[in-house]
């Protein structure tokens, strides 16, 4: 789908989303992520961060193979409630694979994400999965008109 | 279910936590919530901030009349990775109301709620809907331990 500009720039330069991912039976489980976006698809990594908690923190892996309708939240909170705002977007996520490199889609959210965050650069996110989410549906809200 | 208080702590001092409920269907939907917790359950008014989106704002409504699950997820981010922690809640949630006043419930919530933010004392949160939320299974985690 098309995203206006200044929502792209919106969700560009946040550095944290909530993903929100539900089972086959529709419980939902939301968590913190990271992620790099291109304009119309967002990337997250399964950074296994920490790793002593990988199974568990693979819950957004399990629920994507039974239901890949995914919601997502950036936004910025403040206790000036004026400054309040945020882009929820839904969509559907599917894993990518390291070696699903047709396209090199795998190896080029890599970049974006080494690029946003430099933890990543020395982190093993080239060899590992990807979630990549394909937005359908957004809502941009600001408490005070821009 | 018996909250530690290091948890209780970090659910009480946080200002802001993402919400995430589901359709019949399963289809998640997250947005960020102002709440108050009395130690055992978490309380969160539909403020309809603002108005002009309620119907829309109300989709965690509607969702809750058709699937009682929640995931609500309280974080800190940091660039400094070492500096992250979550607490992510799983539970169920329903609406009660303001004559619900056999025990007088919605009030204490409102009282909380107007304690905790001081912006909700001319905000008439008194006299609308509220999501009451009961834990049932809770994950803590941060990167470094305390």
């Amino acid at each position: 789908m098309e995203i206006d500009t200044p929502i792209r720039t919106y969700i560009s330069d946040h550095r944290v989303a909530r993903l929100a991912t539900a089972d086959a039976s529709g419980r939902p489980s939301v968590i913190p992520i990271c992620y790099a976006f291109d304009g119309i698809t967002i990337y997250s990594p399964i950074d296994r961060k920490p790793k002593s908690v990988s199974a568990q923190d693979l819950k957004r892996v399990r629920n994507l193979e039974e239901n890949p309708y995914v919601s997502l939240v950036i936004d910025d909170y403040s206790d000036d409630w004026a400054e309040l705002s945020y882009v929820q977007i839904s969509g559907t996520a599917r894993m990518i694979e390291p070696d699903d490199e047709l396209q090199g889609e795998h190896r080029r959210a890599v970049e974006m994400l080494r690029d946003k965050y430099p933890q990543y650069r020395s982190m093993d996110i080239d060899r590992t999965p990807m979630i990549k989410i394909t937005p359908t549906r957004l809502k941009a809200w600001r408490a005070r008109p821009a």
